[in-house]
């Protein structure tokens, strides 16, 4: 593909003989070489830039000029990922429902669905258009599910659950499985009934084997455009606000919210009935019991300021050498 | 339903006219409303009960009087639970196998049992009374399983497995997997076989993509009544306590045993071969590599008694402002 | 079985009538009895060789002379793990293909293939000889596979990936799920189409519900040997090299790379674009966001070098100590 066809794709602008040149792939700047088309937005590879033997690089407006053919753009990741359709598209299914689908007479599957191999659709379950369930997804009773739902291979979605329009399910997500509600009575735990659901707004993605548990009373739920990645824990009763993003690992205790635009690192955690306010950042591994105020980024566990941390951190690293100095002052209590 | 009928279904009292309102529903003290039911046994919500709207609240026995009619009872969170079951019960599977069971001829499967879509059930399998097994549960080959056993959709128990009463497996839990054990021989990680079992003693639940693992040789046992929560790893080998409950994410290595009613709190961990004493409590991401006497509460990784962590956290969080003290100390260690 | 035969399958020596003792099984050395064999090949239970009353124990070639019939070798727990063969094997599946098994008719099967109830395997995919796919197992279109591939119930491997021989996948591992790519544009998070391919080398092995996801370009890759354990997650576009060990619930960000021989204990983590160098060890719990250079040990999060991380844990321990020392100081900074 010519690369003043994929400028022209993504926005972006190329001059003269420079836009004829073929593209054959996009890829990462390690790996580009002739042919390529590249990008850096990342500026852990920006020294990259100079020295790549990519063809083109995908860059930001005021990225210094550089040997390569530039693409610039406001946003070169959304360019890359806008040029990388160009050239890859995953598997597209056909509508059609595979005849070993056992679908509940009472349920309704709108039109183009794909349902693959296996798949169980419960009781009373609605589904909209344009659906693409393949094998091995259950669909328990009673849930409710938006148009162009994607759920890959054993995904499950349980029983009432409301999912929105354009939600994607990777492998083994778990939408609606029981919280951990138990209640401590004559020195046993006694199950308590989760009588509430989850709940996916539109555009929402959770990816494998992450698990959203359904709420014990009202509901758990992910707002609009919120990005779960693989093995989150959700809790029950929690609300995940818009556009917000949890990382691998990533794990919520009950009843608490996040707000907008939230983004919690790989394995960090918040504990159960915390506010935490919008655009907050908590970094990789850390953790907080409080409720946060929005805009703050917290790390270490349990999570204070960033900045404070990172100079905690770094007087941590110091502490014997700290412990030697005081022994020096020759203190009556440091005597060992 | 009247509150008075609620009342003497969860042993509290109610007097004269208070009696008669009509309870709509059971929900969180943030959400309820004229016509609900809701409670405080969490005292950060204690506060909340004073402007509730509710038409009544579960309480303690001596909680402070408010305006809303109180249900006292010695264990509000009990109450609650019970109270909830006036309301909702999950759905209820009828006695039947599907069709496309695949059940071995040599299996046998107790009355009343409900055997959902593309369940499988392996050879020498033996299953109690009243089990309920939803679509794509797999069970391997030789496992025991007692009565009321309840596997939803996508769960598994491997080979050889033993399997108590009242045994509840959420979506994709998978208990007896193979351990984590290989030896290292000639530059590569050697497969040791694992010979042993998994053992779920009655009324476990093992909650979401959780995983117990079989072991190498013996067993892993988790005790009556313990609870698993989503994504925690058992490793081979392991004992877990009566009544113990390992919140999500939780990791325990290989051969640790703990005893009867252990907390581990979200994203804990205890390193291999470790003793865990009956009641310890290990606070969130908290982790430990050595034994740890019953009834301790530990904090930190690695963990050290959870008072004394405390204070070195608030150490923690001022250290930058420690050294700079030192530095005003003039030591010629500290000058830079 | 006599004591002679096992060590003549093991490659140990014993002497005269001590040969001739029967052994019924092998087992952990805290619960072998007569007639039994253990192993000691953890420090840790060095001691209780003196005690034992296993008939017979292997250990190291220079391990003290205990009251037992030793079974002496250079490696013990490789030893124990031949041993283990002789009085466990797991199940076996005979050849054959399931009548429920739903394959594509473009797919490609290889000789003595077991096909369990309700595989599915797509289009174009290619399988070598002599796989084991247990029940539910779903392999994507355009896959390859090598010989001797086994993969438990509900196990899946994505579109287009690539695997090796001599690969095992326990029950719900997911392979070549989508990377969690997402560029910010216009307040939204827009999907990264994940073009990219996982690959598994040879004589890998994937824990339960663990997750190898693809890459958005290129490849994820994890090399011959590595072991990857329960609910780890490996991150689009990681190199995990050859005979690495991840631990349960370790976590790698995308586009990171270990070397050969890496082990990440527990719950520890990498951060993005990292490169590990071989034979690194990332103790329990620990993460690192920097490159780290062959063979260190590193410890704590951030982690640093573990003697290091030692010292100033247990300075951290003192720090409440430290400060009352301080304020005995009376300087003017630490009045309060």
């Amino acid at each position: 593909m010519k690369l003043s066809e994929i400028a022209a794709h993504i926005g972006a602008r190329v001059w003269g003989e420079a836009g004829d040149v073929a593209i054959n792939r996009v890829c990462g700047i390690e790996e580009a070489g002739t042919g390529d088309l590249t990008f850096v937005s990342n500026p852990k590879y920006a020294a990259l830039a100079k020295s790549t033997k990519a063809t083109a690089v995908i860059v930001a407006e005021d990225f210094p000029k550089i040997g390569a053919t530039t693409l610039r753009t406001a946003n070169p990741y959304y360019a890359f990922a806008r040029a990388l359709e160009l050239f890859y598209q995953p598997p597209a299914y056909a509508p059609g429902i595979h005849p070993t689908a056992v679908i509940d007479p009472s349920a309704r599957v709108g039109s183009h669905a794909h349902i693959g191999a296996y798949v169980v659709i419960g009781p009373n379950v609605k589904i909209g258009d344009r659906c693409t369930l393949l094998p091995h997804v259950v669909i328990y009773e009673g849930t409710s599910i938006g148009d162009h739902f994607f759920a890959h291979a054993h995904a499950v979605v349980r029983e009432h659950c409301e999912i929105g329009n354009h939600v994607v399910l990777q492998n083994g997500a778990v939408v609606g499985g029981d919280g951990f509600g138990f209640a401590k009575e004559s020195g046993a735990w006694y199950k308590i009934v989760q009588s509430g659901i989850a709940a996916l707004e539109d555009n929402v993605e959770i990816q494998a084997n992450a698990c959203v548990d359904r709420a014990s009373v009202g509901e758990t739920r992910v707002a609009q455009g919120a990005k779960v990645d693989n093995l989150v824990q959700v809790g029950h009763g929690c609300r995940v606000g818009a556009h917000s993003m949890l990382c691998a690992q990533v794990g919520l205790a009950g009843s608490t919210e996040l707000g907008k635009n939230v983004v919690l690192a790989g394995q960090a955690a918040v504990a159960g009935h915390c506010k935490i306010g919008d655009g907050v950042i908590i970094t990789a591994q850390s953790a907080t019991s409080h409720d946060v105020e929005a805009g703050r980024m917290i790390s270490g566990s349990p999570a204070i300021d960033n900045k404070q941390w990172l100079r905690c951190v770094a007087a941590f690293n110091r502490l014997p050498e700290i412990l030697k100095q005081l022994r020096s002052l020759k203190l009556p209590e440091t005597q060992e």
